[in-house]
């Protein structure tokens, strides 16, 4: 299996803006959210990017994109209709190809020496099937993921056949129906934000867009579609997600980009000194 | 002296993104960097607002503004001529009235019960004059700041009479020319961002423009040519500046409007969580 596509989402209201907030990277260059998410697609070997956005968007999205708008294609979601839909979009430029999906919202990051789209395909082209990175996640986090199960496959610590995909399961639904075996009591397997998908997802989202019912389908529906016709895995990515949509998502982000980059020691500088001037300003009170 | 108005500029190439960035501000509500400067300026009871902004920014200030629309005028700068032909584009919002001026990328934070900008225009409101808000800046600092010089006003701590006004000067000749007793040793005040100006500025803007040879006039300029027409004070606030345009402009702004707020503990847990994951990770290698 080749992957050579990506399709990043970025369609959903009040998350729209969120690819164009500025970050500086491990290496102390200033990028915006959506160069970042873009690298991590390059970084991985793949330079045909699809990037589905709200209407109205682009302009600012061209700007944000920096030196690598040449490789970008820009689709709009016209209306709200969902994140299934979102990925529908690409449908033409998917065409019969596998596809790395990311979220445009999130950021990545890994200790290890390849990045985490980049294991995540090397799953898929190992097992040439749709894949979804997961992570370890705590019962109090189901609120805000799409959860799968199932066991492992043999030989293999990090890869899981998936049996069952549940969008934002509640705590009680998770304990009887979605406990992974060896994983801490009380984590479930949650999505990461980032899959590599066959193009079969795209008839897997048509099915459910034409069962109407449900008008903001989720890329979880979908994927449960899909498990049911074709080999679905899930890979437990060596790194961290960080969801820049949360409250302080922007701040975490890119502290723990910082504090992993070149610049750690004058980032904990600057942070001791802060915090010592506060402590300054109290005493003077 | 009654200041209503406050001209905000956010023109500059390269920094006109910065207002449009996202913060949480110290109640924990996401914000624009826009929001927290008009905040600013509304907390010091100015309702009427002139941002001055690059040609085909309006859309995205506009949604940036949120609550605020309402009190903000959008005036364009037709062509990047710098910084003092920014604050002559408010020329007639202003009319024959005093404005309060802030820059659109830096955020301003005090531990004093009254906000920085507050604080100045009562200095001008007792002085009748135009007032710069300055802070004590370290000479390796110079490079970034317009530079005032001149003595205290008998019976106060923080109010000068200007004497100088000079744009970045080098060390060399801050040493020899600006020398403000009572500092420490190689400190000098530097400009915050933060002025009450007389519509007269507006005349000396025009003086500079007309000059040319300087096409792209300061402020400082203009300052030094207000300040010999008529009383100039300088006010050493209490409070800090954040210049979102440094490489972790934004990161140390955030920083310090969370550490100073009602989420601090939640933000110091998550540092050190990060800390911890990292060494973790660095003793599992």
């Amino acid at each position: 299996m080749q992957v050579q596509k990506a399709v990043i989402t970025a369609a959903a209201p009040n998350q729209n803006t969120l690819p164009l907030q500025q970050l500086v990277d491990r290496k102390g260059e200033v990028k915006t959210a959506l160069q970042l998410v873009v690298e991590e697609t390059t970084a991985a070997g793949v330079e045909e990017i699809c990037v589905v956005i709200r209407p109205g968007d682009q302009d600012a999205y061209e700007q944000a994109a920096g030196t690598h708008l040449g490789s970008i294609v820009f689709v709009e979601q016209s209306e709200p209709n969902g994140y299934a839909d979102a990925i529908h979009q690409a449908k033409s430029f998917v065409g019969d190809d596998p596809f790395l999906h990311l979220v445009g919202d999130h950021l990545y990051l890994t200790s290890a020496a390849v990045p985490c789209a980049r294991q995540l395909i090397q799953v898929a082209n190992e097992f040439e099937c749709s894949v979804s990175a997961v992570q370890s996640t705590r019962e109090n986090k189901l609120p805000y993921f799409g959860i799968v199960s199932g066991p492992l496959i043999p030989r293999r610590s990090d890869v899981y056949e998936v049996e069952r995909v549940v969008e934002k399961p509640t705590p009680t639904f998770a304990e009887q129906e979605l406990v992974t075996p060896g994983l801490r009591s009380g984590h479930y397997l949650g999505f990461f934000g980032m899959h590599v998908l066959t193009s079969q997802v795209m008839a897997a989202i048509e099915q459910l867009l034409a069962e109407g019912g449900r008008p903001k389908a989720t890329l979880s529906d979908a994927l449960a579609i899909l498990s049911s016709r074709q080999r679905y895995l899930a890979y437990k990515v060596h790194g961290s997600r960080y969801n820049l949509g949360l409250t302080y998502g922007l701040l975490n982000a890119q502290l723990a980009i910082g504090l992993s980059g070149k610049d750690r020691d004058q980032i904990l500088t600057e942070l001791v000194d802060l915090l010592a001037s506060r402590t300054e300003e109290e005493r003077a009170k």
